[in-house]
C-alpha cells in the first residue's frame, strides 16, 4: 500500500507525547523525596519492583526469543518462509521492546513519585495531587507515544498491515506476562500480608513490622502501573491493527487512494486523541482546588469533548481538501460518527460501572449492610450485584455496536473501538495515579508526617479509587469492541466469509472458546491461593524465628517476601500462558479456521461477562469494607467488619488478578489465531484434523 | 404427516409406566408410617408442601390461562389465526396439565415415603432403601409416562410436530414456576433456619424447636422432588419435540414413509429407554445389601447398557422388516449410534462432575483444608474449583457433538439428546430418593427411633448425595444437547439457514443472550437473600414473643414460616419469569429472528458454564462442610467449621436455586422463540425494528 503523507501526524504526535513524558518524569523526580525513613522504605519498594521487573523481563526475553524464531521460520508462510516472516519477526521484537520500555519508564517514575507525593502533601492537597497526577501521566504518555510511533513507523517502512500484526502480537506477549504476572504478584502479597499480619497479629495496614508490607506496596506498582500499562498498550495497538487490516480490505471496491487513507485513518484518529489527551492533562491541573476525584473525572470528560472537536476538524479537512472520492469521503464521515459514538459509549459504560462500586450508591451500601448478617451473606450480596452489573455494560456495547454497524459494518465497529481507545493516555494516567497515592499514604505514615498529611494522602487515594471505577469499565468496554474488530480482522485474513452457528464444528469451537475465560480465571485465582500460602508460611516463619520484629527491635526480612512473590508469580504464569496459546492452536488444528472464529467470538462473550462480574464484585466488596470501616454497621473490629473483610479478600484476586487479565487473554488468543492462519492450512486444508470429517 | 403404526409402542410404554407408578405409590403408602410424633411432623411437612403446591398451581393457572389465550388468538398465525392456533392452545393446556399431574403424584408419595422410610429403617437398611427408592421411582415413572403419552397422543391426533411445540411450551411454563419457585422456597427456608437456629441459638439441624424446621423439610420436597421432576419433564419433552421437528425437515429429500418414521423415531427410542428404566429399577432392588450409593449408580449403569441393547434390537428390526428405503435405514443406523453415544457421554459427564464434589477426591478435600485458613479462602477455593469444573463437561459435550454431527448433523445432535434423556426415569427416581431419605433422617430423630436407625438413615441420605452428583451433571449435559436441538428446530421453523457471527445484528443477539443466564442467576440469588431475610425476621420474632419455644414448653408456629417461604417464593418469581420471556421477545422484535438464533446459542454457552460452575461449586462447599463435620481439620465447633459453613451457605442458592434453574430458563427462552416466530415476522419482515436498518 502507498502511505499517505498525512500519516506523518501520527509519529509526530507520538514523539511529542514521549518528549512530554520524559519532561514530566524529570520534573517529578526533582521534587523533594521526604525524610530518611521515607527514603528508606521507598528504596525497598523500588528495589522490590526492579527485582520483579528484572526477573519478569529475563523470563520474557527467553519467551520472546523463542517465539520470534517460530515467527521467522514457520508462522506466516508455513511451508516456504517469505518476506513476511522476517518482517513480522522484526515487528514482533519491536512490539515487545516498545511495550517493555514504556512500562519500565512508567515504573521508574511511579516508584519515585510515591514518596514525593507524600512529602508534597505537607504543602497541601493541590501540590501533592500534581506530583501524583504527573507521575501517573508519565506512564500514560509513554504508553500512547511508544505505541503510536511504533505502529506508524512499521507501517511506514513495510506498507502492510499484516506486518503490524507482529508488532501487536509482541505487545500482547508482554501484556500477558505483565498483567497476569503482576496480578498474581500483587494479590499474593496483599492476601498474605492481610491473613497473617491483620488476621493473626492484629497489625494495621502498611505496618512496617509486617514482613510482607514492602511486597504489598511493590505489588500495587507492578500490578496497577506496569501491568495495567502493558494491558492498555496491548488493547490500543490491537484496535489500531484490526482497523488497519479492515481498512485494507476495501481494496478493489474503492479507489486505491481511498483505501490507502482508510488504512491510516485509525492512526490519525489516535493522533487526534493524543492531542486531546495532552490538552486534557493540562486542563486537569487547573481544577485541583476542591475535589481531586472530580478533577480526574472532569479531565476525562473534557478530553472526550476536545477529542470530538479536533476529530471533527480533521474529518472536515481531509474530506474537503484531501484527495478522497465522494464515496470515500462519505465513508470517512460515517466512521467519524462511529469513533465519537464509541468514545461516548466507553464513558457511559464507565459511569454505569461506577454505580455498582461507589459507596454512596445502593449496591455497595447493601453489601456493607449484609455484613451484619455474616460472612456468607456478604459474599452472596456481592456476588449477585456483580452478576447483575453485567447488564448495563452489555446494553452499552449493544448500542455502540448497533450504531457502528449501521454506519459501516465491521470497519465501523473497528473505528468505534479506535475512538473509544483514542483517549487511553488519560485512562492510563488516571489509573497509574492510584498506586502512587496508595503508596504515598503508607510512606507518610512511616515517615511520621502527621495526621493531616495522612488524611490528605487518603483523600488523594480515594479520588484514585473513584477514577479507577470509571477507567476500569471503560477499559473492559474498549477491549470488547477491540477484540470484535480483531475477530473481523482474523476472519478477513483467513478468508472466512461466514461463521455459521448452526454448523457443528462452529458450535464446537464456540463451546471451547466460551470455556476459556472461566478456566483461565480459575487458574489465576488458584495461582494467587497457592502463592499466598507460600507467603503466609514465610511471614509466620519470620515472626517465629525473629521475635524482635513484633516489638520493632529487629528488621523484618522484606527481601525474602519480595522474592517469594516474584518467583511465585512467574512460576504460576506458566499454566495460564500455555492455556492462552494452546486453546486457539488446538481448536484451529482440530476443528479448522471457521471453528476457531467461533471460538474467538464465544470467548469474547464469556470473557466480557467474567471480566465485568469479577471486577465489579471485587470493587463492591472492597468499597463495602471501607464503608464499614468508616463507622457504618458498627465499624472496625466488629463481627460485621470481619465479614466485610472476607468479602474484600475474596474480591482481591477477582478484581486485581483474574478479572482484568481476561482482556489480555482474549487479545492474545485473537492474535495467536491471526498469526497461525498459515499453519492451520496444513490440517485438513483449514477444516481441521477432526473438522474435515464432520 | 402419516403416523406409522409402530408409534403405538410409545403410548403403551407410557401407560405401563404410569400404571407401575400408581402401583408403587400404593405399595409405598401401605408401609407403616411410624409413631405418633413422626406422623405429626410428617403431617406438618405434608401440609406445608400442599400449601405451596396449592398457591403455586393457583398462580400458574392464571398464568397458563392468560398465555393460552395469547396462543389461541395471536401466536402461531399472527395476523389471521388458523388451525394451528387452537391446536397449540389445546396442546399447551395439556402439556401444563400433564406436568402438573405428574409432579403432584410424585409429591403425594414423596411426602409420605419419608416417615415410612424412617420406620422401615428399624427393620434394617435394605427395607428402608426399598421404601425410599420406590418412593422416588413413583415420580420418575410418572414423569416419563405422562410425557411420552402426552407427546404421542398429540402427535397421533394432529400429525404435526409444530403442535407438539405447544405441549412442550406448557411443560416449560410449569417447570419455570416449579424449579425456580421451588428453588427459592427451599433455600429461603434452609438459609433462614441456619442463620438464626444454628447461628444465633446453636440449635442442631432439624431441631423441632426451630420454627423454620418444617419449612426446611418442605423445601427439600418442593425443590428436589416437584421442581426437579418438572424440570426434567420439560427437558425430556423438549428433546422429543426438537428431534421430531428436525425429523420432519427431511420432507422432500427422503421418501415420505422414511420421513414419517424419522419423526416418530425419537418417541420410539424413548419408549425403549422407558423399558430399560423399568428393568433397571427392578434390578436395582436386588443389589441393596452392601452399599446403597453403589446400588443407585450401578442401577444407572445397568439401565444404560440395557438401553443400548434393546435399542440395537429395535434398530435391527425396523431396518430389516420395516418399509424404510436403503438411505432411510442407513440414517436410522447413524442415529442409533448417535443415541447411544449421547447416553454414554451423559454418564461420562456425570462421572467427571462427581470428581469435583466427592469428598474422597482432591477438590472437596482441598476446599475443606482451606477452611483452616478462614472464610475467604474457603470461598476462593470452591469458586476456583467450580470454574475449573467447567472444562471436563465441555469436552464431554464437544466429543458427543462432534460424533453426532459427523453421523447426521442437526438430526444426529437431536438424537444424541434423545438418547441421553431416554433413561431420565432412572435419573428422576434417583433424585427424588434424595429428599425422601433426607426427610427420613429428621423424622427418625423426632420420632426417637434411636442412634442406629438414624445412622442408617444417614447412610441412605449420603448415598442420595453420591447419586445426585452424577444425575446433576447428567441433567446439565442432556439439557445442553437438548437446547442445541431446540435451536436447530427454531432455525428450521423460522426458515433460517445460517446464523453468521460476523454479522452485526447476530453478534448483538449473542451479547444479549450471553447476558441472560448471569442476570437470571443474580435475580434468583437475590430472591433467596430477600426472602431469607423475611424468614430470619419471623424466626427471631417467634423466639422473642414465644419464649417457651426454646425450652420445648411451647410449640413454634411452623405454619407462619411455611407461609413466608411460600408467599415469598411466588412473589420473587415475577422478575425471573418476565426476564425469561421478555429477553427473547425483545431481541426478536428489535433485531430479528436470526439475531434471536444467536441469542439462543449464546445463552446456551453461558448457561452451560454458569449451571455447571454454580452446581459444582455449591456441591463442593456442601461436601467440604460435611468432611469437616466428619472430624477433619478440627471438626465441628471450630473456626474451620464456621468457615466451612460459610462456604455451604453461599453454595446453597448456587446449587439448589440458580444453577439448576438455568436449564429451564434456556428451554423456556428457546420455546418462546419458536412459538413467537409468526409475531416476529411483523417487525421489519423478520429483521427486527432496529435490525432492518443495520
Amino acid at each position: 500500500m502507498a502511505v499517505p503523507i498525512i500519516l506523518i501526524l501520527a509519529p509526530l504526535a507520538g514523539l511529542l507525547s514521549i518528549v512530554l513524558s520524559l519532561f514530566l518524569a524529570k520534573m517529578v523526580i526533582k521534587f523533594d523525596d521526604g525524610n530518611e525513613a521515607m527514603q528508606r522504605v521507598a528504596g525497598y519498594i523500588r528495589e522490590g519492583a526492579y527485582a520483579f521487573l528484572k526477573r519478569q523481563y529475563t523470563t520474557l526475553a527467553i519467551f520472546v526469543a523463542g517465539f520470534s524464531i517460530v515467527i521467522l521460520l514457520v508462522i506466516p508462510n508455513a511451508i516456504t518462509p517469505g518476506a513476511l516472516n522476517w518482517q513480522q519477526f522484526l515487528a514482533y521484537l519491536l512490539g515487545s521492546a516498545a511495550s517493555s520500555v514504556a512500562g519500565y519508564l512508567g515504573m521508574i517514575v511511579g516508584v519515585r513519585a510515591n514518596s514525593r507525593t507524600a512529602q508534597a502533601a505537607t504543602k497541601g492537597l493541590a501540590a501533592a495531587f500534581n506530583v501524583a497526577f504527573f507521575g501517573g501521566a508519565v506512564m500514560g504518555l509513554a504508553v500512547v507515544g511508544a505505541a503510536i510511533v511504533g505502529v506508524s513507523v512499521i507501517y511506514w517502512i513495510f506498507g502492510d498491515p499484516a506486518v503490524v500484526l507482529g508488532f501487536s502480537f509482541g505487545a500482547s506477549s508482554i501484556a500477558l506476562f505483565a498483567k497476569a504476572g503482576g496480578g498474581i504478584y500483587t494479590k499474593t502479597a496483599d492476601v498474605g500480608a492481610d491473613l497473617v499480619g491483620k488476621g493473626e497479629f492484629n497489625l494495621p495496614e502498611d505496618d512496617p513490622r509486617n514482613p510482607a508490607s514492602v511486597a504489598d506496596n511493590v505489588g500495587d506498582n507492578v500490578g496497577d502501573i506496569a501491568g495495567m500499562g502493558a494491558d492498555l498498550f496491548d488493547s490500543y495497538v490491537a484496535s489500531l491493527v484490526a482497523a488497519m487490516v479492515l481498512g485494507a480490505s476495501f481494496t478493489g471496491s474503492f479507489p486505491a487512494a481511498d483505501v490507502d487513507f482508510f488504512v491510516v485513518l485509525p492512526l490519525l484518529v489516535s493522533a487526534v486523541g493524543l492531542f486531546a489527551t495532552l490538552i486534557g492533562i493540562v486542563l486537569t491541573k487547573f481544577q485541583t482546588k476542591d475535589n481531586p476525584g472530580k478533577a480526574l473525572n472532569n479531565g476525562t470528560y473534557l478530553t472526550t469533548l476536545v477529542f470530538a472537536g479536533i476529530n471533527l476538524l480533521l474529518t472536515l479537512i481531509v474530506t474537503t481538501v484531501g484527495e478522497l472520492s465522494a464515496a470515500g469521503a462519505q465513508k470517512v464521515w460515517m466512521n467519524f460518527i462511529a469513533q465519537v459514538m464509541g468514545l461516548f459509549a466507553g464513558v457511559m459504560i464507565g459511569i454505569t460501572t461506577d454505580y455498582y462500586t461507589d459507596d454512596s450508591k445502593k449496591p455497595t451500601q447493601k453489601v456493607a449492610a449484609s455484613s451484619e448478617k455474616g460472612h456468607a451473606m456478604v459474599i452472596l450480596a456481592g456476588f449477585s450485584y456483580g452478576m447483575e452489573s453485567v447488564a448495563a455494560p452489555t446494553i452499552g456495547i449493544v448500542v455502540a455496536m448497533a450504531i457502528a454497524w449501521a454506519l459501516d459494518t465491521v470497519y465501523g465497529v473497528a473505528n468505534a473501538a479506535v475512538g473509544m481507545l483514542a483517549i487511553i493516555g488519560t485512562i492510563v494516567a488516571n489509573d497509574a495515579y492510584g498506586p502512587i497515592t496508595d503508596n504515598s499514604r503508607g510512606l507518610a505514615e512511616q515517615g511520621g508526617l502527621g495526621e493531616e498529611v495522612i488524611r490528605d494522602c487518603d483523600k488523594l487515594d480515594s479520588a484514585g479509587n473513584t477514577a479507577k471505577a470509571i477507567t476500569k469499565g471503560f477499559a473492559i468496554g474498549a477491549a470488547a469492541l477491540t477484540v470484535l474488530a480483531l475477530l473481523y480482522a482474523y476472519a478477513h485474513e483467513a478468508g472466512i466469509s461466514s461463521v455459521d452457528l448452526l454448523s457443528g464444528p462452529t458450535m464446537i469451537g464456540a463451546f471451547i472458546g466460551a470455556m476459556m475465560p472461566p478456566l483461565f480465571s480459575a487458574v489465576l485465582v488458584k495461582a494467587v491461593e497457592v502463592n499466598a500460602e507460600r507467603m503466609v508460611a514465610e511471614i509466620r516463619r519470620q515472626f517465629k524465628e525473629i521475635p524482635g520484629i513484633l516489638n520493632g527491635n529487629e528488621k523484618a526480612d522484606y527481601a525474602k517476601c519480595v522474592d517469594i512473590a516474584t518467583k511465585g508469580a512467574i512460576r504460576e504464569l506458566v499454566l495460564p500462558i500455555i492455556l492462552s496459546i494452546a486453546g486457539p492452536l488446538l481448536t484451529g488444528i482440530l476443528f479448522g479456521t471457521t471453528s476457531l472464529a467461533a471460538f474467538l467470538a464465544a470467548s469474547i462473550l464469556t470473557g466480557f461477562i467474567f471480566a465485568i462480574f469479577m471486577s465489579n464484585a471485587g470493587g463492591t466488596w472492597d468499597n463495602a469494607k471501607k464503608y464499614v470501616e468508616d463507622g457504618h454497621f458498627g465499624g472496625k473490629g466488629t463481627e460485621a467488619h470481619r465479614a466485610a473483610i472476607t468479602g474484600d479478600t475474596v474480591g482481591d484476586p477477582f478484581k486485581d488478578t483474574a478479572g482484568p487479565s481476561i482482556n489480555t487473554l482474549i487479545t492474545v488468543m485473537s492474535l495467536t489465531s491471526s498469526m497461525f492462519i498459515g499453519v492451520f492450512a496444513w490440517f485438513g486444508a483449514g477444516a481441521g484434523l477432526i473438522g474435515q470429517f464432520m
